[in-house]
């Protein structure tokens, strides 16, 4: 895949001592040389990480200079010196490029309840800060300083060039693999641009993204301490504010890139066999369509129906009855890799051998569920369950 | 443990084929010699089970004569079909005693969306009206004719004595081990008194003790289709409708039971190694500690951890945040197995190996979480999550 990386941006992470394996990154750098507008969605749980509390103080805003993230220690649950903690970091990024303390912001991912080792901290923001480049290489690092239980890093980019012939990049970096279930944001996820956008728009074009992308994904419906989306736009390449039909076309290639960026999330989801989509069509709202989504994305049953190829349909049409949503359950029907198997309430005869192999030869599985109360409809990723997924949670911290 | 039967009841379970081992029972019947007072709760499932739709036109109500019940084919997302084939094993049941068709309810357990082969249930009918016997031994059998993966038959009884010198007794069948999370009853359960109750009293006790029993448990946060729980009252032993004292200590008794039977189905759950009880303390509202109590419960990565005897305390508290019940983080606290890992908001230095150890020797694992809100707590029940209950369920239909 070509990586195109958007201007007046540096990258670095390091080794610097939370992995136990000293050959895996543990601490990324992000660096604006030209200070940008930054905007932010962040996790709704009400236990968040510090690096939450503090990022969410700051953004939407302009002046960004660095992000700093570590893996391995979420820094959630550890009172008020968590904060000073996750403050400590992002004043020390930024200053790594002569900003100031506020001029920063931070992400951590890994165990909850655990103090972060300053120390090591401290001395891998100085090590990161002295391998700074503005190459592919880089950027790529950065992508794999955040990975926990992720098995591959996670990017994307996007090039598009405007009305008036400048070229503008997007590029973004994201981890996770479980404890995924964003309702605001999802687990770490950072997002940059050369073009320049006013704060409040960047707000609101991210979070409109994150709805269509980060928000419709889910592995296991446990919402993180932790989920935070940041865009960082420096105007290094278009240093008018995006507006009108720009900032039309920077949205739908923003949503865009948020969609593919958070589908690598499921797809990589811990121990899945497969990537399950879920279109949910003929809602009276978008709204419930979601909450039927989810419903049936987080439903023990059914993950394990997909990882064993079982075309056990009755659990995904049960799942959607205790979501909260009245519908008829007369005008349901459901398609699984596009074999119909309940049409308007009623079974339809199947030949179960050829609708099982479909799933066991595929990687990707599509559910289509469709009601008959509305002309809403949404897209919603997920994973199956499989004893892997169990076996890797069973001994986390022990 | 002593069995008592209450009076005027006779019990039958065949097998009928539903089943493929010939030796396990998969039909059962229960009659009421004197006609009996009936109440129920039933899953809250849009998409429920024939048999639920038949039975809630009935209950609360008088003159019941007979409960059919099969275990292998829950008769649901079967149309028009499914209806007529519950009202007919309702209507075959009550005739085995002269009742009318009117005078029958029937439950079924199982696969969703397949129809029940009728021939061979009504020739179970009548195999089990030939057998009906008012021993221990018939009860415990139509506690194992409604087995689906429940590794063992779930019953419970209990006898008092009023005031006026009758003694009155209490008895009760359920099964359940997967797709279970009852939000106003559970998988099936019938419960039995020669007691004698009016329908309102009936249905207002019987509720009452759904809430603080069936409705606080789950397995796997899958609240099923098929979820009913039936009381019968014939009065055989205390002719008179209790009222006063009477009334109270038999609720009191009947809240027992129900708790008694309903935490028989997560200590059974599929493929646990752990039965989870969960006190949640503190809290505004007994419906905002039930909330929470379900988050926690139901939380794949609470229950992987407890799986791996991981005292990975910071998944509760995170679960907890999610829940949509708002408190103040710093007024919480947790203890695990009696040892205590996070207060007010801040973590506990503990003895990672200690605690791990409490976890893995015993199948009983105790989480006591405190809030600062209030004074309202709930007690619940679950499982952990294991890679046996994701091999039991990859397979099912298939």
């Amino acid at each position: 895949m070509n990586i195109d990386i958007p201007k007046g941006y540096r990258f670095a992470a390091v080794h610097c001592g939370l992995k136990s394996d000293p050959s895996q990154l543990d601490l990324s750098l992000i660096v604006a040389d030209i200070p940008a507008t930054a905007a932010g969605v962040f996790t709704p749980n009400l236990v968040c990480g510090a690096p939450v509390l503090v990022d969410r103080n700051r953004v939407p805003g302009e002046g960004f200079r660095a992000v700093v993230a570590n893996s391995r220690c979420a820094n959630a649950c550890t009172g008020g010196q968590g904060i000073r903690n996750a403050e400590e970091m992002a004043a020390l990024a930024a200053q790594t490029v002569g900003g100031n303390a506020q001029q920063g912001l931070v992400m951590s991912t890994g165990v909850i309840g655990v103090a972060l080792p300053m120390d090591k901290i401290r001395s891998g923001i100085v090590a990161a800060s002295q391998k700074l480049t503005a190459t592919a290489n880089g950027f790529l690092d950065t992508a794999r300083g955040i990975m926990t239980t992720d098995t591959k890093e996670k990017y994307m980019t996007k090039r598009l060039t405007l009305g008036n012939g400048n070229t503008i990049t997007l590029a973004g970096i994201c981890k996770g693999a479980a404890m995924i279930a964003p309702n605001l944001a999802t687990m770490l996820a950072v997002i940059m641009t050369d073009a320049a956008l006013k704060p409040v728009a960047a707000q609101e074009l991210l979070r409109n993204s994150a709805e269509e992308s980060f928000n419709c994904i889910s592995v296991d419906g446990h919402t993180s301490t932790s989920d935070t989306l940041l865009l960082l736009a420096n105007g290094a390449a278009q240093p008018t504010p995006l507006d009108g039909d720009h900032l039309e076309l920077f949205a739908k290639t923003l949503r865009e890139l948020c969609i593919e960026l958070a589908v690598k999330i499921p797809e990589d989801g811990e121990g899945a066999s497969h990537l399950i989509t879920i279109d949910i069509d003929g809602c009276k709202t978008r709204g419930d369509a979601k909450t039927m989504a989810r419903k049936i994305a987080e439903d023990a049953l059914v993950k394990t129906a997909i990882c064993g190829a079982d075309p056990n349909w009755g659990r995904i049409v049960s799942a959607s009855g205790t979501a909260g949503v009245r519908y008829d359950p007369k005008k349901v029907s459901l398609k699984l890799n596009g074999f119909e198997l309940f049409k308007n309430g009623e079974p339809v005869p199947f030949d179960k051998t050829i609708v099982s192999a479909s799933i066991r030869n595929n990687r990707a599985t599509h559910i289509l569920l469709t009601f008959g109360e509305g002309n809403s409809g949404i897209r919603f990723w997920t994973t199956d369950l499989t004893t892997e997924y169990v076996r890797l949670n069973s001994d986390y911290t022990t």
